[in-house]
């Protein structure tokens, strides 16, 4: 089955609104297999949504639509497709009953032109609108199938989850299912992930494994269709042994996972406390493994200690060092995680230092930072070389301290 | 001009992401008169794609495509649409430099298939991609106009806004100009706002006053057509006036201003310096401060204090105090902000305490925070109670922290 979504509505061409209804039926008919080859937005204009429905017609078995069955004069999307298919509106009981029963309960005077809501596609199967006043409906015609569906999230949801889904299962007799894993990468562009599994991508129909486009992360979805969901997830566990194999240093998760929920169920897991000294990326590591709850196990705290003063005077750390290397340097970082890991007593100390940006700092340009890491009295550290800007750096400093920590204790755990 | 806007994707017919940028184009082109007719999204399938692109041809003057421009087999947009309108690809120079600066300057290895972003259509106007790799272009044939972004949101809006825009307003002759002023609110729900400057709402038709959607932020953007700039600020500034007088003490800024942004420039215009003792949000609050370029003048540092013995032994707050009123306390909060302006030797010290959720704490619901505010030895608390998730009650205690700061710094210098 090939299907089309059609959404109608001005306030989408006007960029008022964010066409949510088509990514969620989108992410609902991929679960049940169903490919959606386009999806198309046109306004409250009778001509241009017939023109529409004729091109959907030709390139798609099931044609779904959301928005225009309101009351208003501008909702037209039922009676242009009653036109267009060649069948009349009937009202329809329930529906108006149920609408009926709306006003009354509000308390509100219920207006002539709320009856048109209650008109319905004749033969079709009424799907009851739980959460406001429009119902849905289903209809075959031409060999096509059409649903159409209201255009307000909170009604649309549900309703296509709860009565649009069955429907199309039992019409279509569909029992494949799809089953789907994220895998997440950091420390690896998206261009370099792919020339390295090129081989895996190339080669692989069910799963299917594709780049989940993503501002902050670089992932792979692995995606396969079977019968039952533990058939597909069958199919799925020897590609992500394979990918493993391949660029297993760059995964730290999968699905929900980040790199903070990862460190965070690292160390709870492993019983180790951690502290951090942070110069440029001032709180923010800290600030990321905080967002897991249960994780006041094992973070016990941490400075800001933004400027030379601070560094020194209030966590201790060597002025003479400082002088002879700059703060921008292994020295530096390394000094910062052990002091703080020897201040708050915890297992792991962790130093974030560099230079942020726009300017250069102590002569090193932006973007070069060093990140600390002490853990059971053994130090070391990293240097990355980034080229953001000054936010971007900070935050892809942070994540590069929480990747380098979930590296050291994936080590140790192995 | 009658546009349509073809987003290219299977993520998008997967359901996998919302199409955000069908959305962002739609408002920029609705603010130059621009009429947007459809909006189609069709997937990595270079014969779909040349289908949509012959539909869109018959109905629209301007074709505006985003995504599939990056390195990978599966970006085939400018490929598609070479083919179509009769064009070679040729390397542009500038884009490639940019790309091969890029990978100098992270260090990282550059991968053959990155040459291939930097191919442009023959004779195209090239769009400079500020903030990723590939470049946008720009092309008429066959009396039409083909403009060719990048996907991701935040390389595509500020290129379609910065070039796009003033490209379409040349090609088309448009006289009229835009300009507008999003002004900012905190404390203050949207449903509230809008009820209390209903009338000016209402009234206003050259400045259009309209709450501007954002997940993160309160706004109204008070838009003015007119033929100068000059003349359009003219018809706002009233506006903005009004608007001070009815909820000025909700207003922190305008346009791009954020919390941080705003406290940074006035701690820095007054020369006062800072630091915090953060417990639920552990570095949140100074990591914000340090968004801003130059805040090392006023930001000194900062404790993250996660449990009670960082609280104690670290900071030096009272023990006996916790005992007697708990961490989640007025007391807490202000001792916080006591000890930390002590201790770093700043003109004011912020405190942060309170209960992030999911759990209770301390005998306290989940989104009960407590603030302290020390300024110049005389120390005052605020407390809060949010009803958020975990995350979004710590970031909405930094930012109500940075709220109180701003309203502080206001009052004294007036």
């Amino acid at each position: 089955m090939r299907a089309e979504i059609i959404a109608v509505g001005s306030e989408l061409l006007l960029g008022q609104i964010t066409n949510t209804n088509a990514k969620f039926i989108s992410a609902e008919l991929a679960d049940i297999g169903v490919d959606v080859h386009y999806q198309t937005v046109v306004g409250d204009n009778p001509a241009r949504l017939e023109e529409a429905i004729r091109i959907a017609e030709e390139r798609a078995d099931l044609i779904i639509f959301s928005g225009g069955l309101g009351p208003t004069k501008d909702d037209l999307t039922k009676e242009t497709i009653a036109r267009h298919i060649g069948v009349e509106l009937e009202s329809n009981n329930q529906a108006l009953l149920s609408i009926q029963a709306y006003f009354k309960r509000t308390g509100r005077h219920m207006t002539e032109n709320n009856k048109k809501q209650a008109l319905v596609l004749e033969g079709s199967t009424v799907l009851e609108n739980r959460f406001g006043m429009a119902p849905g409906m289903a209809i075959s015609a031409n060999e096509r199938t059409y649903l159409l569906l209201p255009g307000p999230p909170h009604e649309l949801e549900p309703m296509f989850r709860d009565e649009g889904i069955p429907y199309l299962q039992r019409l279509s007799g569909i029992q494949e299912i799809i089953v789907s894993t994220v895998v997440k990468f950091f420390g690896i562009g998206e261009a370099e992930l792919e020339y390295k599994v090129q081989g895996l991508l190339a080669s692989q129909t069910n799963p299917t494994i594709a780049p989940l486009a993503s501002k902050d992360a670089v992932t792979l979805r692995v995606t396969a269709k079977a019968r039952t969901a533990e058939d597909a997830r069958q199919l799925i566990e020897p590609v992500l042994c394979e990918l493993h194999n391949q660029v297993g240093e760059f995964i730290y998760g999968t699905d929900d996972d980040t790199l903070s929920s990862k460190a965070a169920s690292l160390l709870t897991g492993a019983g180790l406390t951690i502290s951090a000294a942070e110069s440029l990326t001032a709180g923010l590591f800290t600030s990321l493994l905080a967002e897991e709850p249960g994780i006041s196990a094992s973070l016990k705290g941490g400075m800001t200690v933004y400027d030379i003063e601070a560094k020194t005077k209030q966590l201790g750390v060597d002025s003479q060092l400082l002088e002879t290397y700059g703060t921008v340097s292994a020295e530096c970082a390394e000094a910062l995680a052990e002091k703080i890991r020897d201040r708050f007593q915890t297992d792991i100390g962790i130093g974030l230092t560099g230079v942020a940006g726009p300017d250069t700092h102590d002569g090193q340009p932006a973007g070069t930072i060093w990140i600390g890491l002490s853990y059971k009295k053994k130090t070391e550290s990293y240097k990355l070389r980034l080229s953001g800007a000054r936010n971007t750096n900070r935050l892809r400093a942070a994540n590069f301290a929480l990747y380098y920590l979930i590296r050291k204790l994936e080590s140790e755990k192995s």
